[in-house]
């Protein structure tokens, strides 16, 4: 079997296309010197993304330190793409009424989620991978 | 439209179950005080996580603080199943011969991988939500 495998960077413009495709992501922080990942859905607004949240330990997490990673990809059957961004996080003070809706951006969980927070990208970087998964085919 | 959603915690097993089914997670480590996200291809060895990796930051990293997160989900058309764990990585010195058989583990880039990193949870969270979307139904 050949060990070979295609894999591309993708443009800025890609990346964008594909964040802007998806929903859903998973935001990467430090809280009390350790690493932390939580699942969140996400949109994007303009050249950042945005999402809600509570009160709780990720927006205290993000209080103290504003630096975050972000993931999002898309698996198919033979190949994978994915986005991972580095960025500032901060929370909208005062979103303009009618902001949630403009975005289409409601809580991925359909609970209070009051708090409003913007990522600004500061380095993106997408990955597309062909999947050799050879496992899949191999004998046991 | 309700916001009522139903959101259930899964068993250790459950989320064992669905650790073993999937084999595509993203890391989260700290670097240069920083967090990091990257997508692995992983396998379950027992009750511990292994995956193939390059030398680089990555390993660098994991060298330096064994603490990490990880997350795996599966995410279908109304439903989210998301397991959060957050363990000790360490290098596999010696891994005996076939061993990268045995686990049916290859890169997930089928290039030359030759760590292999066991992450061993100290803490395992699994989450199921019932998805309401409703932006997908909303009026523009």
């Amino acid at each position: 079997m050949s060990d070979e495998v295609q894999r591309s960077q993708l443009s800025d413009e890609e990346c964008w296309d594909l964040l802007r495709r998806e929903e859903f992501g998973r935001l990467g922080y430090i809280l009390d010197g350790r690493a932390n990942i939580v699942p969140i859905n996400y949109r994007v607004d303009g050249r950042s993304l945005v999402f809600r949240t509570a009160e709780g330990s990720k927006v205290h997490a993000i209080m103290i330190d504003h630096d975050v990673a972000f993931e999002v990809d898309r698996v198919e059957d033979e190949t994978a793409t994915s986005i991972v961004l580095r960025g500032i996080a901060q929370p909208i003070d005062h979103p303009h009424e009618g902001y949630f809706e403009q975005l289409g951006l409601r809580a991925w969980l359909a609970n209070r989620k009051p708090i409003l927070i913007r990522i600004t990208p500061t380095e993106i970087h997408g990955r597309h991978f062909l999947l050799s998964r050879p496992w899949k085919h191999m004998r046991r």
